[in-house]
């Protein structure tokens, strides 16, 4: 069994750094704080004797060797990056899960027929740099390494060059080295449904696919006294007008279907100007790929009748598009086993954040435990997960990941 | 006859201070440019042999004595600060215009019945600090001082502090020190009624009246994924509600109602967050209070109903009331008798920008000459009026003023 006082004490150690004073977490991808975190996290890699590998992505991986040299390593791990202003358990209940169960064997000196791996994934958020769940992504193949080292943030900073400055931009390709026998990750829930459900942990099937992009439409910077309404080509109203019908459409698609504007920016963003240039996001999200494809597609033609309303030109940029994903019967079942065995309350869930586990989905076997996440808020300071619910997940990830890998 | 020569050549001079590389200015009141500007223009009074005078609120004026030792000032003028990445020509054509009237006086030397003080307004534009005309808003009473120089930009910069930091906050109470015979400003048109009514200069009769505020939405930050849409508060969405209106409302009210919003900030602006609070502005103007009230009245109902439909808290704050105004006939007349006498073809127009001949309305006999605006526009760095139309403005201006003098 997992030494709940450690495990408590190293997810508050690893709050401190990037820790906000409401109690939250700012340690967005590739920042100092990530530096921090990434330093941090190495040398509990090295305490606990695993081989360290860096890619050429950040992503950090500790390995465990097994007892049979043939048999492929179970990869265990989520990310230690945050949103702006998140939750402490967002991604790193999920790395320190996997420390735990490392640290558990050793302590025990218990071992394993397939070695076991674990790893925190560069940039999962996708906040700062989007997409999200990038460096599982080009891990996996599913995105061109070149075109993401290209991306930027708002301000401009490159991808590579940002990850050449905090020193982690690694020696390794960014790419399995071989076959992997599975996958697993633990997360919070970030939703409501464990909870209403009165769940100890979630065993989770699948995740939701999703698209996200950005609209800009370029008006005309005017005075906004002495210009009729009908001289008008008003950026802000046409992004107004396609917010609202995102708010709007999952009603007309799926009983799981998102849509969300996240982020907004209006130049020049004067009280007494019409707003020239107005970029925003889309985000659609549901278990069926076509119903993500078909909100796409409905969002970009109320941008095309917003713009032609208005009289102004536009312009889209996709800036993700995950799969849904349904996960192998073997890692559910491995998940459901370990939460039966150990006495807990479990119910099957689908996913409705985006996770490291798509990517991995296309590797190998991928099962996911989910924990319960008060209120189900998350990517905001007051996440909450009780210590008593991060330690059963985190005890059901342990179990499923030695079954799989033979302990 | 003003010298045209000069007058271009001093227009082009002012308007390197603060000069964008796409040849407008960003000049915001109170920054290291406004200081620039005001140095500038405090030499050219000098030059001038006016008897210069800087009052608290940063307010500048310039006298030339009469002949007559009781007659009280025409006082004539307009504002060096601008709009970010607006105009070379806003604003500063009136001051410019008022200062080749005194150069003009002195050249040939004139006398008039009646001193001619020249003024520069603090913060006409309203964008850094609201409310727009400022600084003659305090002058003539309808502000409060210390209400005004508590102020805060967007980054918490307070009014006061910026002003004694550019070094111009003067000697003189910000208020009339005796009475005024007449006041006169030139300024663009901003509109598009003179060029499409192919008019050299247009006749002020009056300024629409305008409410300018901000509203807030306080949501809560969520998970833009598994926080299903009915789990939602969600900030954004009903400010784009409220917004949308903003365009409509107009078209419900008056001909000549316009409604903007033209600021918009929303936090934490992350791709996949719900947006948590998100403050975006009103203006709606129009030459009658009533309407102005009502539209006033109806964003206020538009954005309780948008908090209810999204379960948010929110507030307001009211940035600006200014009254619709209707000039007096002699100043109206005296204007139309100057452009009549020079040949020019004018009509007669009721301003929809605001100017700070709306305060100077209540302390004196006000008028205003228009320069005819490319395609109306302004606000925008493509601001644009012939030198041809700046100079007929401007010879009408100077006309009316000697005329109004007693010249
Ligand atoms: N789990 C999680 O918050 N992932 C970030 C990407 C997303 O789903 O928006
Ligand atoms: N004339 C002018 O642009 N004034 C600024 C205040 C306003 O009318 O918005």
């Amino acid at each position: 069994a997992l030494q709940r006082e450690r495990f408590v004490s190293t997810m508050k150690e690893q709050a401190e750094i990037g820790g906000t004073a409401d109690g939250g977490l700012h340690r967005l991808a590739l920042s100092d704080d990530d530096k921090e975190i990434r330093d941090w996290f190495m040398e509990q890699l090295t305490a606990a004797d695993l081989s360290v590998r860096v890619d050429e992505f950040g992503n950090m991986f500790g390995r465990r060797a097994g007892t049979d040299p043939d048999a492929k390593p179970v990869l265990v791990g989520s990310h230690l990056d945050s949103q702006p202003y998140g939750g402490i358990y967002d991604g790193a209940l999920g790395v320190i899960a996997a420390l735990e169960l490392i640290r558990t064997l050793n302590d025990n000196e218990l071992e394993t027929e397939h070695p076991i791996e674990i790893v925190n994934w560069t940039n999962e958020e996708g906040s700062r740099f989007q997409p999200a769940m990038q460096g599982s992504g080009v891990w996996a193949g599913a995105h061109d390494l070149e075109e993401e080292y290209a991306k930027t943030d708002v301000d401009g900073n490159v991808f590579e060059e940002e990850l050449e400055r905090i020193g982690y931009k690694g020696e390794e390709p960014c790419e399995p080295p071989e076959e992997y026998e599975a996958y697993l990750e633990l997360h919070v829930e970030q939703g409501p449904y464990l909870e209403e459900n009165k769940k100890d942990v979630g065993v989770v099937t699948g995740i939701v696919g999703f698209t996200w992009g950005a609209i800009t439409f370029y008006g005309e910077a005017d005075h906004s006294g002495p210009t009729p309404m009908h001289y008008r080509q008003d950026a802000l109203v046409a992004a107004a007008d396609v917010i609202t019908q995102i708010r709007r459409i999952p009603s007309t698609l799926g009983e799981r279907t998102v849509g969300t504007t996240g982020y907004i920016d209006a130049k020049p963003n004067s009280i007494n100007i019409i707003p020239e240039e107005v970029t925003f996001t889309w985000g659609f999200r549901d278990p069926s790929d076509d119903v993500i494809d078909e909100a796409r597609r409905r969002v970009l033609e109320e941008a095309e009748w917003a713009a032609e309303r208005e009289g102004l030109e536009w312009e889209y940029e996709d800036r993700m598009r995950a799969p849904a994903v349904e996960f192998a019967d073997g890692c559910v079942d491995a998940v459901q086993t370990a939460a039966d065995e150990l006495g807990y309350d479990s119910m099957q869930i689908f996913s409705g954040a985006g996770h490291d586990a798509t990517h991995m989905h296309s590797i190998c076997d991928t099962g996911m435990v989910f924990a319960v996440s008060e209120n189900g808020k998350s990517h905001n300071e007051s996440e909450y997960t009780s210590w008593d619910d991060c330690y059963k997940a985190s005890s059901t990830i342990a179990n499923a990941a030695v079954d799989l890998a033979g302990g």
